[in-house]
């Protein structure tokens, strides 16, 4: 029996909604990384002018909300729902933001594998043609994660080798069933303007909790690569895809442990090798140069986020990149759940875009 | 320009997705209160018998779920995903509950909203035909939120008159495309028996966080009332409906204040005031008797999930109610944000239930 539209666990959006506008805002660190140029919006400095790193991260969210939107052409009173999440506990920088911006609001929360959950949503509202538009966003902020999962700043505690680092950094995205009335030309690297590729949301693969029974909240990455895999396995099982469909295959955080066990693992389960390591990547190993001390890589739903929502939307309205499985990944690791004997349970949802004309 | 289906901030779920089985399991205080009857499971001791509060509020929910999924006559492999949340960080309750259930799963966060949400997204995959069968669910439990919001236990504080008794509760509901294969019979007060009213899920209202400047915790109710009224006021709008239209409104978990000013509200705003004395109750107004000195009334996620979940499903059920339309509604209340100065936003999402034929 199946029980969702397109197999077991994967939906799909026939009517194939699209990516209208989509916008990012990095931190200082994030903004001299090797995926700087992408970026909209690069802080200064981390606060950006306020008095809590927790108002710094809602502050931030909301801005890479407006510009998006105002990239999409559309106005705020042009959507129907807005569906954000972040690490923050009570969703503090998503709440604090949809206060401000008065847009009906759903609270997502899937760790890490926000964005991609709230995208999962919002093209359901959208495709199912139940809002015209939906603004979909995720965030998150070294100072604020450490502050609540680790250690306050403060502390200087060191970090293992294994740690991954928070990004600050926000992400979002305007998807629509409908069309842009007028485009605005893009440039590529050599300066040549175009018309951008339209980025349309095709399916998505909703993941389930997959627990390896790791307990240490330094080791975030292979808490969650079992989950990637699983969903990236269900992913191919339900569409009756290979790997060599995408271009790109991008998990969310896993960072370099988290890549290296996603490979193995991938490879195990009977993937072409060659194939893993040409279309395969993650987003917390690509946002930070080694040389930036982040330790094993990028972190918090801001990675995954801001990724997508610049160099992965950009590269494919340049047509650069035609099919991508964006797979954001979630530890959904508690404050509270280690001291009380649990392990790290992990998720991770796949949406898949695409731009161009499809073979259907 | 409409935004949504049905209106502003009304989405029309026009398959009318039904709600195949709903359960509740409740702690040993609810079991005492007003609603005693009603509840699928009342626990003699509110650890349920696991070591920890958490594990224990995740257990009830993990029954409720499994109960919900029993009576609707579906199975886990049935089931396309599961949407869920509650109070605690990062869900703690849902995540490990998922982890065990190992359903595809999407985490919600409303604060006590979070019902209504879940029955919002999961009407939107059913009735627009992503999954054939979704459940959903919330819980809450006394002893962890107190932990997690005021103070542990143990610290014996005492509660002002305002404060709400977080209801240790768990509620769950299936919700699906299609019809039952075989129903069984159930009985009214007098031991009658008959075939039961199949429950429909007609639209559903995205609340906006309402932010009424209210900064203390223990005034919940009055914190969410605007937002309850804000969304109710919408949804008349959006449908062309009257308050008489509606055998029941039932708001989350106001308290005896938040219902108070919450009727206020809606008579300032011009509706009838017997139609609004008649025809409008509130949770948390209900699950509490009076004399089980809870003060303020009751609250938290379980609070509406379990009395819409018993209370209200067996009685649409049995024919006794035939239009109504329940109000979740959430306090957006940080653990963080009261101590950087910030009021606390109040969210409400709004879902109509209907038995029977329908003009339309």
């Amino acid at each position: 029996m199946i029980k969702n539209k397109m197999g077991n666990q994967t939906l799909d959006f026939s009517r194939r909604p699209v990516i209208l506008g989509a916008a990012s805002v990095v931190g200082k660190k994030e903004g001299e990384g090797p995926l700087s140029q992408w970026f909209d919006t690069v802080l200064e400095e981390d606060t950006f002018g306020e008095k809590t790193w927790e108002k710094s991260e809602s502050k931030m969210l909301k801005t890479a909300m407006m510009e998006a939107l105002q990239k999409s052409g559309r106005s705020k009173e042009d959507i129907g729902a807005m569906l954000s999440g972040d690490l923050l506990n009570q969703l503090m920088s998503s709440s604090f933001m949809a206060r401000d911006l008065h847009i009906p609001f759903l609270g997502m929360y899937g760790a890490c594998s926000t964005m991609t959950e709230s995208l999962m949503l919002g093209s359901v509202l959208t495709d199912g043609q139940y809002s015209d538009n939906v603004i979909i966003g995720a965030s998150s902020h070294y100072c604020t994660a450490e502050r609540q999962f680790r250690m306050p700043l403060e502390h200087g505690n060191q970090r293992p080798p294994s740690a991954q680092w928070t990004a600050t950094a926000a992400g979002a995205m305007v998807i629509s069933s409908g069309k842009k009335e007028e485009e605005a030309m893009i440039a590529d690297d050599e300066g040549n303007t175009k018309t951008p590729a339209v980025v349309k949301v095709c399916c998505g693969t909703i993941g389930k909790v997959i627990d390896a029974g790791i307990k240490d909240a330094n080791q975030m990455g292979a808490a969650m690569a079992p989950a990637a895999v699983d969903t990236l396995l269900n992913h191919f099982a339900d569409t009756g895809r290979k790997i060599n469909y995408y271009d790109l295959i991008l998990t969310g955080d896993l960072g370099y442990i988290g890549k290296d066990i996603a490979k193995d693992l991938l490879v195990d389960a009977g993937l072409p090798k060659k194939e893993v390591e040409s279309r395969y990547d993650d987003c917390g190993a690509m946002i930070y140069a080694k040389e930036q001390d982040v330790h094993g890589g990028g972190s918090g739903c801001g990675c995954s986020a801001s990724v997508f929502s610049s160099y992965i939307y950009k590269r494919m309205q340049r047509g650069e990149l035609h099919k991508v499985l964006i797979v954001s990944t979630g530890a959904l690791l508690s404050t509270i759940s280690p001291f009380q004997g649990e392990s790290i349970p992990g998720i991770a949802h796949a949406i898949s875009l695409e731009i161009g004309q499809e073979e259907r």
